[in-house]
């Protein structure tokens, strides 16, 4: 029997994946989570059927979300991950030496929980000893906040349900009270070819928080026309230096010349932020 | 009622796209060529139900698949396509002022003949007195020309059927002699997600005919995975140049800092090609 899992990713566009199996499925107060068994792309994780992380594909979202970030901070210590209960991007944290602690701050432990039973890729290192797993709301959580983490990073899903405060300007000002005075912030911002107005705003917003704003790219063939933005603020740090990124090893999509490519914007998507045709 | 088409993109993997007419529907000896207007992708032309071209994304692969090679020469006056018969790679070739004739070689007239009807905002400068449309198998024709031209594109199908030829290393060679002396070839090269082994056997290939040899990334929504590759050749000049590219206008994707950063290869493409990990 053919079983395809189909997610409706965009106005008349669909993605449909082979199912083999379905090894959890899980409805929580906030969403439905489902872990599957799949015949292209390994394990899959959907929440309310929209796939958030495969086995075959997660590295380039994962990679790209943290290392950018990790790398153009200089020593990065405490770190925060709002979201990604998948484990993910603590995992990739933790490829950084200089990390002591990371908190994970993850809103359903239904996520938590399906993630380390049927992923264990991924979440593999949330029983790490600097790991913290806190299930909060991040926004509660880092609104009660001061200065105490170098990097924080939000793993979000799309701003839908919990999900929407994440993506405002008030949520950007707490990050930046969040944050030491050199501190560097990154979120996944969604499609450019969908999004662009979500994209225009929150450029807008994260440029009257952040004196260092970028939009970087990567292309994640599992998510809605594979190119998806992630948007980047720092106190401090330039964050395209020519030189000085920190080394990182074992990745798989991510290196300095990939970081650097990432903010080379096109003409499309220049259009979008404020500061694409300065 | 819901009309949607759907692609067998890769194993265990299919995108549809939402169907309000279908404009076109014809056998030809070499394939099924379908013009399709769409609820999220404007009109979209299929061979054989793989999608070849949407008006919403054709700029991301055309732009990239021709800005490349054409900026890269300092005088490119005679540019051979061999595919493409949809228009849209014509299209950006004459955006160039220093083009002269631009002869467009497509095996299966009907394609010109679909896209001529139907797909006008792609199509339209094929009847550019610098254009000469030839019907003809490309492979062929191009094993009988000596450098006569400064820029060959090859925009092709997925390596089946009459497009086979077009990736080996023979067809390599004779477009090398088609070239004059400083002429740069470039194809597009299918999905470094899904077509490894094809990309490591072309880079191989092209690295045996062609003193220079690049491979860059671009990311086209309604190809499989997103994340799209193209190969270039060059007898003389630098592909990536710090300075010194030639200017284009008018683009929605290229510009010059997207065309130095499509050859930031992440790691699992370094992977692929011969120089990669050098």
């Amino acid at each position: 029997m053919d079983v395809w899992f189909t997610e409706n990713q965009a106005a008349g566009l669909r993605i449909s994946i082979q199912v083999k199996d379905v090894l959890a499925r899980v409805k929580t107060p906030y969403q439905e989570v489902v872990v599957t068994d799949t015949v292209g792309f390994g394990r899959m994780l959907t929440l309310d059927d929209v796939v958030q992380t495969t086995e075959r594909d997660e590295f380039i979202y994962h990679e790209m979300l943290c290392h950018v970030p990790m790398c153009s901070h200089p020593n990065p210590r405490r770190v925060l991950i709002i979201g990604g209960g998948d484990g993910g991007a603590v995992r990739e944290v933790l490829r950084h030496e200089t990390v002591e602690k990371c908190d994970l701050v993850e809103i359903d432990g239904e996520v938590v929980a399906q993630s380390r039973k049927h992923l264990p890729s991924i979440s593999g290192m949330l029983d790490d000893p600097r790991v913290r797993v806190i299930i909060d709301d991040g926004i509660k959580y880092a609104a009660g906040i001061r200065s105490e983490y170098d990097v924080i990073i939000i793993d979000s899903t799309d701003p839908i349900g919990a999900a929407v405060g994440l993506f405002s300007r008030t949520f950007y000002e707490a990050a930046f009270k969040a944050l030491a005075e050199d501190g560097v912030f990154a979120a996944q911002t969604e499609s450019p070819f969908f999004n662009s107005d979500l994209i225009r705003r929150i450029s807008r917003d994260m440029t009257a928080v952040f004196p260092n704003v970028g939009l970087y790219l990567a292309c994640v063939p599992t998510y809605p026309g594979g190119l998806w933005s992630f948007t980047i603020g720092s106190k401090k740090y330039d964050l395209q230096p020519a030189a000085g990124l920190r080394d990182i090893h074992g990745t798989r999509y991510y290196n300095h010349a990939v970081h650097r490519a990432a903010f080379a914007l096109p003409e499309f998507v220049r259009d979008l932020v404020p500061w694409g045709k300065a």
